[in-house]
């Protein structure tokens, strides 16, 4: 298979916005991308799509990536619609990378897009649920009005007393931590800085989960180009995808889990061990789901990942500079555009373009993407590494 | 890239399933198709699932193949959720393909899964809708309640008109002649078979279109497993993939269409011309698909289509035996499983193993896969060659 690397990122600013179409947030960040890259839109060969909740959201149940690119001429190749909840724009990526790798295609177009906030948010509402095993075998709990905060919540019930953790400060210093980087991104939903004190006091969703450590609704698009390595050879800019990792549940006791086997074939296929990247992306769905993805890739061994998070190791200026761009919890979480805009982010710190939230000599780094809730795991992993 | 084969196939009758899940269709499908295959479960090492409408009508809009084959152990690898209208399963396969042929994988499922048959029809009905471009700029026609229908039916007036072709009487042929192929296939949802009166007599829909030369509403699930072909050498049963092209509604006056562009792009890969192959499944949604696919496919030229079925060289023992299982018009249309279900009765066809509806000595076979409509041409188009 061939090198494959990543020569072009757009992505529009991550919020509110009920009065724009998936048509018209797509076309932002795929022409941004494109501009980018230095490509018109027939150069494109192939394209996949990932979003998650359209269906629910504007009706839009099928072909949502030729309605929302209808208006950019991509010249006809493949425009495939992928889904895997809130890993679906990192899958997106995924299968682009396949595409290119396998010669099937030379430029692919990799855009994850979501439009989650309706007018009437109980319809977003179940439309994330709808991201968790709704059938007559799930174990699901509605903790909180929520499926997956009520998930993520028992959860980190369950590590606070195995591991004796004091799991509420630990939560509340990731929330912190990511807005203090989101308030350097022009592109973050929520900027301006809290304090732990701030946390604490915003309202509890579910036990011990607050609402400034569980992630918002948000609309948004991002785009990547990904072109054939041996094609672009003196672009300095291009940014090399050393490893792409797809797991999903198997329908057996999580041991272990997705974000852990994917990881683990990830570093298989990059060739490298967990403590090299200098950059990093967790999936922050809820400030829990930072601290355990910590351990879940590596990092830290089994219940170090709340010391490791307080110790400041986490943020600019630490070892292991974590969503820097704010993370779900404050960059915003677009479902189908989430994976897509981690990607997004590393690839700005890997070229050094990344400003005041600059990670220096950034040169590897990581991007943990899951989606969906099967009861006991996670439905979908995907880890990405990245090198400059 | 590696050739591929099919080695093993699977699939539901297809029909009225209110009382199964989808998880009850693609256990049995995938069972089958792995049984077929002898292999196990977690001989697996990806899987595509192709669905078009359960967010709508069951609500579980995301993560649709995770919670379908949750009770299928296979493994942990990647389950991607992939959707492209009535073309959602052979994108599947198509995905699928491109795993198995770039080395990423070794064995791949490719499962088409569908219930579009609700309590409350205008459910299903909605769902339809929703693969046409509903959008601010969508051109479509509601003609006859059916935005999919009313578009057939205008441009086979307006085809009827332009070649001075006695319409009605082609497109009941074609559904005499696909009724007369289901009444020899016990998976098909309408087996009695009916006369060109009996078409002619049928209700109404849209001008020219009438019940009996519409597709119906239909569940069911089919499934194939796909291998490396150096890995099964020895299985005289294997069916080769010599060609899998997707195309997709590209913004542009449609000149050629998608249908075509696939067809071309496949003939090419697999080296062989439009008049080659022995045994063939088009896309009959509506009788009329099936005429217009025979010209974009290249079968006869434009106008010509009307008198290649009357003539009855589209039936069994014709020279291009065309929908040999009953097509979507009489086999079923389960949106989402369709194109598995061609490519079903291809393999079925080129193993010697279609019974009273064989075609004897097929070697080589064509399915062409439409979905979506986009006001002016389908949102894409799929092109499978299949070999003995």
């Amino acid at each position: 298979v061939r090198d494959v690397v990543i020569t072009g990122a757009g992505m529009t600013a991550f919020g509110k916005h009920l009065d724009r179409t998936l048509a018209s947030l797509s076309e932002e960040a795929t022409y941004a991308a494109l501009a980018d890259a230095g490509l018109e839109p027939g150069a494109v060969d192939t394209t996949y799509v990932g979003n998650a909740g359209a269906g629910l959201i504007t009706g839009q149940e099928m072909i949502r990536g030729q309605v929302a690119l209808r208006g950019v001429p991509l010249g006809g190749g493949p425009i495939a619609n992928v889904e895997s909840a809130c890993a679906s724009g990192s899958l997106a990526v995924h299968l682009a990378w396949l595409a290119v790798a396998s010669g099937e295609a030379d430029v692919a177009l990799a855009l994850g897009v979501e439009k989650l906030i309706h007018p009437d948010k109980q319809v977003s509402f179940d439309a994330i649920e709808s991201g968790t095993d709704l059938g007559p075998d799930a174990d699901t709990t509605r903790d909180g009005g929520s499926v997956m905060m009520g998930a993520y919540a028992a959860e980190a019930r369950h590590y606070a007393a195995r591991y004796g953790v004091a799991i509420e400060d630990a939560l509340a210093e990731v929330a912190v931590k990511n807005r203090a980087a989101a308030s350097h991104n022009p592109r973050a939903q929520f900027q301006t800085p809290i304090t732990r004190e701030d946390v604490l006091a915003s309202r509890l969703v579910a036990d011990p989960l607050r609402l400034l450590t569980c992630s918002p609704l948000t609309d948004g698009a991002s785009a990547l180009i990904l072109r054939a390595a041996d094609a672009v050879t003196g672009d300095e800019r291009a940014v090399t995808i050393r490893a792409s990792a797809v797991r999903s549940f198997d329908g057996i006791p999580p041991a272990p889990r997705v974000v852990e086997r994917a990881a683990q074939a990830a570093y298989a296929r990059a060739g490298i061990g967990p403590g090299e990247v200098d950059v990093l992306q967790l999936h922050d769905a809820s400030a829990f789901a930072e601290l355990i993805q910590y351990e879940q890739i590596g990092l830290v061994a089994a219940g170090g990942a709340a010391e490791l998070v307080l110790a400041g190791e986490a943020g600019l200026g630490g070892r292991y500079p974590t969503n820097t761009d704010g993370g779900l919890l404050s960059r915003g979480h677009a479902l189908g555009a989430t994976g897509v805009a981690q990607l997004f982010e590393l690839v700005t710190q890997l070229r050094g373009e990344a400003g005041d939230r600059q990670v220096p000599g950034a040169k590897l780094a990581l991007a943990a993407n899951s989606g969906g809730w099967m009861g006991t795991d996670y439905a979908a992993g995907v880890v990405t590494v990245l090198a400059a």
